[in-house]
């Protein structure tokens, strides 16, 4: 592409930057920001810096976070023995929409990924294997996604966990709530009869 | 969303102004920007910055520039008796690529239109009629969308291009080169036989 002008080359080079984000539609960014008033447009540049150079992570579950210690590893009404192993935030966010879990949070940052050159080193891991020992973790949930990403990574944990005497268990995967058997895969239908549980009325 | 730190929030809200671009998406924007270095952070959010501070428009035509006059304008080998008229850089980018038109161009801003509250005096148009006037522009190219906008802006345009008795032509509307028949949409297809040329081998 050949660009009337160098500042807009340099806006659709780092917008072109985001994932998902092509040339195109960099330029439609662009053409959207030109079209703004001048203080919305600098407040939006600076949130993004702001983001970056103020952002902190929380010193126990390595959640983003405000304060050195985030809200839920510093509620008294959550269960520090309970931890939830994850991705990354967004999970964090999904179960707590849930409100069906009352323990705390293990972000690791990503998921062992040899391709992409992530290796445990990169991840969580070590202060998840410390924090079990200092709070007496009792249990351990993996809430890792059903990838071969996230098996690796809930094979690697359970290898390093086992040792240390603690509780470990994965969130139940299965044909979705209102979901019908006859839209549903073979992996997913075949693992929820093999896993099938006890009928409850 | 509940997010947790505000710095997320308020990056996710700026973001999320991007047409096309929802809370989830600026999510997976910010997730991204918080893997980055920081400095290439800082140099995204001052490219956005610096776009909407610095950037200027050509004074003739209306596009976007480094300089006073932009490099369409300023160059001789450009015949300025020539005006195509467009919506945005875009459609100069668009055109510029074909490598087929040497006059200049007239960027308007955008397209008359009523819901979106945008009339004929927030578009380029007495400019343009100015222009006519003092360069003694012979013919205008009309390169507009063929949409109720686009149409709508062009039959503005005719009726006041019409009394400075300069020609006026649109670009030809039709099957697409390597286009097949069948699939075609009926307007354009009607609209390519009522607007049939000579054959020419």
């Amino acid at each position: 592409m050949n660009f009337p002008s160098s500042l807009i080359e340099n806006a659709v080079n780092e917008l072109s930057k985001f994932p998902g984000i092509g040339k195109k539609s960099a330029l439609r960014m662009v053409l959207y920001l030109l079209k703004q008033e001048e203080a919305a447009v600098t407040k939006m540049g600076e949130a993004i810096i702001k983001l970056r150079k103020e952002i902190r992570f929380c010193e126990r579950c390595h959640n983003v976070s405000d304060l050195a210690l985030c809200n839920i590893c510093s509620n008294p009404k959550r269960d520090p023995q309970l931890v939830c192993v994850v991705e990354d935030l967004r999970d964090v966010m999904a179960i707590e929409n849930t409100n069906q879990f009352s323990g705390n949070y293990h972000v690791l940052g990503g998921l062992i990924n040899p391709i992409q050159g992530i290796g445990p080193d990169q991840l969580q891991i070590d202060s998840l294997l410390n924090r079990i020992k200092e709070l007496e973790v009792k249990e351990i949930i993996l809430a890792l996604s059903a990838t071969l990403e996230g098996d690796t990574t809930a094979f690697y944990l359970s290898k390093k966990l086992n040792p240390l005497g603690v509780s470990i268990s994965a969130i139940s995967r299965g044909i979705a709530i209102g979901g019908e058997l006859e839209y549903a895969d073979e992996i997913t239908l075949g693992r929820s009869i093999a896993n099938r549980i006890p009928y409850r009325t």
